[in-house]
């Protein structure tokens, strides 16, 4: 078992859950995509996120997705998304997580809070319910959540739990976020591993700002992956031009809601999952975006095919 | 197991979830509570509602608790509330209550639905996960859910799925509303049950605009039942006098998110449940609004005595 | 030329905007209303604010609007709503009708803000637009604006700006905040005048927390200065008797939207203004609001009487 | 004076508002900017709009600023926004842009609308004030607005108010809209003309879902016009491969509130104003990101130029 730290970096892929046509859980396919994604490079998985259907999920069914997770990954790092309206939920789900093996819990916090301190409160909440050895990895995610959590929150709350040792970065505008968290320790404050979402669409500057990497999803992980281990090897314009290949799909699949469908429709493409069914509700790609989909992945493999050619 | 249906009327009150000092489950306070309800006037209980503390609750309590009430009723209606982020959870705790002899279930929409035809689908859905035979209570408060149903839509959804059997109604401003459902069986659509809540503020006029009675919590729950019978009975005058004369605590148990401590507070004083105590996060109650509160009743006691007097 | 300063003290109506059926502003019943309002006891008028229909004026009518009323009030100060989504519109308003004679201005927070800094820079940049000399009133009703105002903030804010004098207080629950307010200034901070809002639902509660009285609007002013008046002499018990008198209409008036058919209903009743009339958009009462409203009337008139009686 | 109709088409720029460094209106910046809009490949101009920094302008500044574009214009189309929290302001500004000889005006809904029937509701307001004869453009900006239109209230409002002659479209993600207000115009609806928003990051996909072009802001306005004239003639590919190289900038400049620097940055840059200053409050670009936007603009240079070679 491993636990990520405030030093963890890399690509976590947010991973789908996998259902078959009738909406019913698809074990080998958790296998197969599971095998996938550490195939294609990640480092890590972060399982049971917004992106991965957890709500759709009875409790049973939640613990087995992590079993079989954290048991296909083999030792390697799963972070499990325990957000809940409740912190007894989150307490229970974090536990057996724990005990599963996850590498730690990730939280977002709830759609109506308001005010900076009512922020402040709930990390507080959250990290006395999950007690000081759990590591927590906090999600700042407005766009989905509704609640802003400002630079001054944030700073706040990591100065007061060491448990948090992980920020998954989605804020949007957000890159003078990651500016200010590094400033922030250069100034004395304790580190802490940034990784960023929002399906990847900034990660070029991310990584350049200090981000630690990537926690999202995107049908072709390898590009996260590529994107961070050439930026960390200094060669920022290799990064930025295999990001700027697959930039018209990463904005595609980031879409709102129906980026979901794009996503498991390029999967199932791929063979990593059986299905691009998603359980109800949730709905298929429409076939004028199939054929968009198709027409950029077109696109991409030409322009991925003249970088590899030798200059 | 008696089931709610659209002909339901009187009091079904909001039940608090007694807790000790430690934030363990009372469970002998459990007990005595519910019986204080019945004693009080109450024809059913609501349990694991918005406040009854439900999401600080693991999932193996709210069971215990919605079992502990449903035996303690002896055969009374027990609604329980179910809302929940995802569906699986909703249908996999209303299978749960309901075979344990729940009267039906109630659901709330979650925050974060924006348009009418997100809330109608929403409702679609939920009826759906449930069956065609659980007895369904749609709560439309938008003050607390961020999720206004439009008169029109409430229609829509109503003419669409006959389990939804009973409107918990605590829109604000909300009697028009009232009118608009009631002219609409006036004019051929099927009748449903309307049990208002929002502490019981605006009840004389809701009953007089012919809803069916109060499902809302109030430390003095023998108000709502004498206001719904006087009212029922015709006596509108006795009906607001009563309510007159509770209405100062009324307003001020009324109160977002503070008025569950004075709820408590006047229950234990009551000696309904051994402790005001809240389960964390929930504030005992300051002493400034204790004596605010315990000036309210000295005067809600000398108004009553003095309404009891021969005229 | 009187301006509003820390120690203001009283009840400064909020005042309605008379139209006659056309939705024409009728200049005579502006008149006519602000005589009323003093006649009742005001010491105080603000004017278009949010139940003033001000966003219904166009610039011009504005300004007349706030030209007749200082007029019209002789000397005893006024008080003039100036919240708009730009700056540039809040400065030149209030540079307009601080000409004509307003005794200060007040703006609330432009919906959309979120967290504490967005909040408290936002009213940096509102004071350095109006300059140290505009004594400035901030309104805090999130329940309209959307903007929750922590304490913590409300606090930093009020420190860091000399010229806002004065709180119109309409957080809901917000009985502790006034508290808290009163506790900061005995611990050292500057005082601030707390006149509160939101229908005067808590204003027997709110005086005797500290504020300094009421800035809102009701059909019987004359209600809110007997409270204030006889909670500033220490008779609380009879400042209770006449709030407890009028309450079910101060519960019913304080309706969100619909309240304001019902003040322009009793105004006109009462012959302070001619029509009851609003601008479009904005309906009239309907008939069974009004047959509500008498019945309130009625029994609020035999309440008065009966408080009137020797005892 | 040309107006816009239901078959108006092409790219409308939405302008920024020029200052200088002291925050001063910049009246030559103003001409040369609108000039340089229309040497970039504008069919139109967009002023007043949300990323026009309308809001800070007095209203004399906001007459002076219409007058002057749609003079410089020279009877090209210039639409101008009027959206404001009242419909007299909306009126007013309104009538006196057309007398000035805009060509339509623009309004997106207030913030705090939230069921289809408000939204529906307000539109037939907007209507009522402005008169059937002045071409009106519905903006459909939920993530700016915080107001969803669904696209069956989109629909009923256009049925309704044949003064609606374009839709601003960018509600995100928003393509399968577009298709739905083509289909039901196919089926019989009146046209209408679609011109896309949201930085036009979309924009290949929205001309072939048959958008009729863009209405938004970019430092390089002659892709957005490029993109739409190779589309409408057939030439998708060239269009993409044009998109492409700009992608990145694009969804650099799309982000939200700090995407306003870029573009000022990048125009001050590329001569078309004096100052990238921005009138208070509004922030210059931090070094950070000057250094990213050169390196991107570095990289787009050496695309284009790959581009523009044979073959």
């Amino acid at each position: 078992m491993s636990l990520i730290t405030t030093r963890t970096a890399g690509v976590f892929v947010i991973a789908v859950t996998p259902f078959d046509e009738t909406g019913a859980l698809d074990r080998a396919s958790l296998e197969r995509v599971t095998d996938f994604y550490f195939e294609k490079g990640a480092d890590g998985l972060t399982i049971l996120g917004m992106m991965g259907e957890a709500p759709k999920l009875t409790q049973a069914e939640s613990r087995e997705v992590a079993a079989a997770a954290i048991r296909r990954a083999g030792g390697k790092p799963v972070v499990v998304g325990v957000s809940a309206p409740g912190l007894a939920a989150i307490g229970e789900l974090s536990k057996a997580v724990m005990d599963l093996g996850a590498a730690g819990v990730m939280v977002a916090p709830p759609m109506g809070l308001t005010t900076n301190e009512q922020v402040e409160s709930y990390f507080a909440q959250v990290v006395e319910v999950l007690g000081p050895d759990v590591p927590l990895v906090l999600q700042d995610f407005p766009l989905s959540t509704k609640v802003p959590i400002s630079t001054g929150s944030l700073g706040r709350i990591l100065e007061a739990h060491d448990s948090i040792v992980m920020v998954k970065h989605e804020d949007w505008p957000g890159l003078a976020k990651i500016s200010a968290l590094r400033a922030a320790e250069a100034a004395g404050r304790r580190r802490v591993s940034i990784l960023c979402g929002n399906g990847g669409v900034f990660l070029p500057e991310e990584v350049a700002r200090g981000a630690d990497g990537a926690m999202t999803g995107f049908g072709f992980p390898e590009m996260l992956a590529e994107v961070v281990q050439r930026a960390a090897a200094g060669d920022m314009d290799r990064a930025q031009d295999i990001f700027d290949a697959y930039l018209p799909l990463v904005r595609y699949e980031q879409q709102p809601g129906a980026g979901l469908a794009v996503r498991k429709y390029v999967l199932a493409k791929r063979g990593a999952i059986a299905s691009a069914a998603q359980r109800r509700p949730g709905a298929a790609l429409p076939p004028a975006a199939v054929a968009e989909v198709e027409r950029m992945l077109a696109r991409q493999e030409a322009k991925l095919a003249a970088l590899a050619e030798p200059a």
